[in-house]
């Protein structure tokens, strides 16, 4: 899906830099490391460096963090991220949308963390009760 | 699965005083009300008080919190019932495991929950590298 | 003991409002639900709406809330209450004071109350050594 | 003026969905008790869960919160909800603006929360000195 | 309305300091200037001087502050002046007494104001269902 | 009741070190003065120091404070323990249990406290409705 | 001046209890000692326990606190005792007034904290411009 | 580059209103009393004043503050602003793009605090690798 | 006692730039105002900014705040101004030295103060048992 | 003593997971490196992955942390894995034992560590008087 | 070692008072409870008393504190003195420069402590790689 | 104009230990990524543990941080290295000197920081008006 690649360590790449206009950034899967490097602005390496770059842009920033349970850590590094600006979206199932296979769910979790972007109309399916 | 029900508002059933002994309390799932209910102290409905009986008595409380994005008020929340003892887990697939279908990514985390009550021998999949 | 009751639901009561002139108000017992509501401003039944509607007006409000052992949540909602004029007073029994009954010592409680509303006489027993 | 209406307890109704797409939401008058569930996340009816889908979208909500003398606990409340990105806005009457009746200066009020959802062209009367 | 008048720069008056007994104060309308000036101990005219006075002998003082929307800042000082003993009072007129012009809602404003002063029988008009 | 006894302010007894192995302790009654020694690591005496033992080698410690009516300073020093791990416990009669004597309502207290150190079957009368 | 004299470490004292009314209480001078133990509930002696029986029975409590510089942790439980409705008051000389003696500074410093005590009449000094 | 001037203390200028639209405001440079004045809520002035209401109309507002070394109290308020939706943005130098010039700097960061109004297309020179 | 003059608006005097080495400084009385606006970094005149400058170049800044009682605000400045630095150092008479006439008292005040410089040898009278 | 060794970058490691129980975790030495990352769940090698699962499963984790002196940031990540349940041991010798070399002192610093894993019986000589 | 001696309750020897002039101060051993009560401003004997002085001064003072494990207590009043400015140095030996007893150990402690007061030329032993 | 090198993961440089005595460090230019790791004791290559060093021995330690716009968290790391003594200096050019160059402007900047160090005689151009 991807139409550019970046090495981690490129810290040199142009999207580490905020005088380039990019829309926003979602971090998919986001590993525990990286919220921590981003609640911290430990700017580390070029996927914690870009994030921080949208937080200082006040542009938009999604994380589809995924850990369970939750520490005290995790929970203090999700509300930091919060009051940046950035959105927590844990990749948790829409259970209530009856969907059968894994791959579904997910989908449909990709699919909201896209229309959290407000690129464009809706991607995800709505739900009517 | 469950041996016995109460309905939600018989808030004089047993299990609302801490002078009965059980061994702990699933919430699954835990909808934003009940955390907020937990978090706060609010004992309004059977559910939300015998999960703060858990936590006055110092027993195990698991709550299988399914909300995304999440908002401050959620995290909040979530770290307030932490620091009381409860253990937040967040009903995310274990994607790593290479379920196909939704109940069995669900079977595996209701396993881990209950494995985190400490009763007897552990019910998930550990994960083997 | 009462010379009016209202229907906690009758949230359309005179007390209800901040322009009806009352002295204040004593809870017996505070339940932890009503303790929960009245700590984050929470009025939802006419008992809670007059409690809060004491505080605005910056009026005396005593609460004899009940409960053991106590969570961090009760403990923040007590804080959180002191913080704001309110007086809670769990009713503990004066042992020093020799009482034989539970009647007695809970006479004595609810005396002691009364005199932190200044609205008279001592109704309490005084301690002498 | 509502083109639909919504009992109050259908917490199944669409606009109770993240996934379903609005614009935002005006709460007028908001009382405080649902100034007190939205800023602890506690849904507990289609308002209360509405106005917190708006905060998890990340999309506005404005609150128009009547209420005098104020008390700490809706101070914090005010403060929580406007850290979650809400706007609270007492509906205090613009005096500067000369209005004679009530009517009129509840319209300017209205008017100034539309205006705040920048869908359209201002509806507010602009001072000018 | 006023039996007296001090210009604002002449802190030298007998009520900018507290062994001159005075029963307390209104500041009304109070603007957010007055308001972050008082909440922060920065007496830098007689208006917030002779409020500070009323804050450190502990007298009644009474803020009528109009402001909407509110940022953090004015919910953060509203906050503190609230702490400190003051009563934050935002002159919303109370719709359910049903008046027509802004003369007598402003009126009622004023006499619960008085009324939170404690000095004689109330003034402002009772709400009764 | 008690099999060992040591006086005060023998500071130098077995049980003032975390390398003697004990199961938890129970102070009955806990006064306001060691409550706050408790709260702030204060090891002035015999029982405040065993107490702080308890709490670094995170074993059961219970304190049934007794004190009414309550300040800012008592709320935040259990506030304090309880974050540190300890239980505290207000001797607050459990009126629904229908006992007439002060001396029945005390022994229902203890049997509560021992029970919380989870070293035996229950000891209290369990509540059922 | 005193009409009554008890030792600091007769805690049984009959001022020590909440149910023998006094109008307030006066340190003069209060030591940080004392001041420290006050803030953080440390009833050890006589007067620690007579100043926190005035605030837990929400009576009036000035402590005439004198040292120079001031330490954070000096600072710390200034603010602690105010937010616990104490009235700290520095003995300060009121140079304005033009005093020759010491003496004569400090009778000003104590009438001012008589008439904090509300009982009668002014004892202080007023300033006039 | 101003097309239109008002005298710092005019504050009844259109723009000190909200009813008025602009677009944000920029403050360059941002002197650190008007930091403090924007951050405390405390509208003095025209510039504070008309920033403040950037704030509570929830428009962009950028302040170029410079100051150096900081001191705690320059870093709480730029964190005061920030956490109210400012942008904190310190006129240093792009060191990275080579500029011969203070001039060339000054005029670099300037597009880049006009970029963060999201007016236009870019002005400010991007960076690239 | 003061070698040079500046008017207190003179806001370009060289003392007002932490570019010029000084050795620190001494407000002398410091009033609640000034307190307040360097505990908030409000820089509005030259005594104001010069004192900011002292704590942004890590000198040594010393304010004899005289002001009785305190109310939070004046607290919470102290106690800002101690974080950064400063030495908050109020005019209290040393009643133990024995001093008869306020005149003495002020002189070793105005000594402990010019003694915390660390200019050169004690000036202040020592205690001696 | 290690039966089994992993190279501190094999992040994929069997331990690194919650799935496979262990019973706790002893760090010896603990850097202050691994336990700032272990304070903010900065899970990035296998030791600090492996330390936060301990957390995440609320398992023990004991931290011998070894630095002197100590800043204001190894204090509060300190306090922060203690919040987080992790027990901190600094390899202080216990002195009053008498031990006559560093290692006999360190040997009883391990074995306090082992017996707060509550495994078998005590490891430690324990003091008598 | 000690050129002086005084009993830990002459409180009023001349080093209680900050008008004497000393260097500093090093608490070795430092007890938990001297630790609290010097965090706490809790100045009840002579060496609580000096050591206040120091901080009171803005003189050095070194707190060799030794205990293990640390409870949040411990914690806490170790981050408040390091806020006051004092130094908390736990005597743990240096083990990477391969001292053989604990009295070598034990000296090079003590020697980096002196070095801490900045007195003379080092005493500790340093490190070469 | 650095005598020595070292590469930045040589931890086990010299000084990189508190036993050997070096004056002070500035770090210029440092990068959001090295005052993030300072900020949370975060040693984890030679430049942040040698910084960590300075603020462990209570050395001077001036950082040059250049970023913008800041985010809370660089905000956050700012106020936190404040607070355990370090010094943020941003290079922002000081414009009123009236510099031509960047190079000129970042002489000045480099001199004021070298200034900070109190080594020597000021290396930088003071100001005057």
């Amino acid at each position: 899906m991807a139409a550019r690649c970046h090495p981690v360590h490129d810290i040199g790449a142009a999207i580490a830099s905020g005088s380039v206009p990019v829309s926003g950034m979602i971090v998919a899967p986001c590993s525990m490391r990286s919220l921590a490097a981003i609640a911290h602005g430990f700017d580390d390496n070029l996927l914690t460096r870009a994030a921080s770059v949208q937080l200082k842009e006040r542009r938009r920033l999604i994380l589809l963090a995924r850990e369970a349970p939750l520490t005290l850590a995790h929970l203090r590094n999700m509300t930091a991220v919060t009051e940046m600006g950035a959105v927590v979206m844990p990749p948790v199932p829409a259970f209530y949308l009856g969907h059968g296979t894994l791959e579904e769910a997910a989908s449909q979790v990709a699919a909201r963390a896209v229309d959290m972007m407000n690129l464009s109309a809706a991607c995800a399916q709505a739900w009517s009760p």
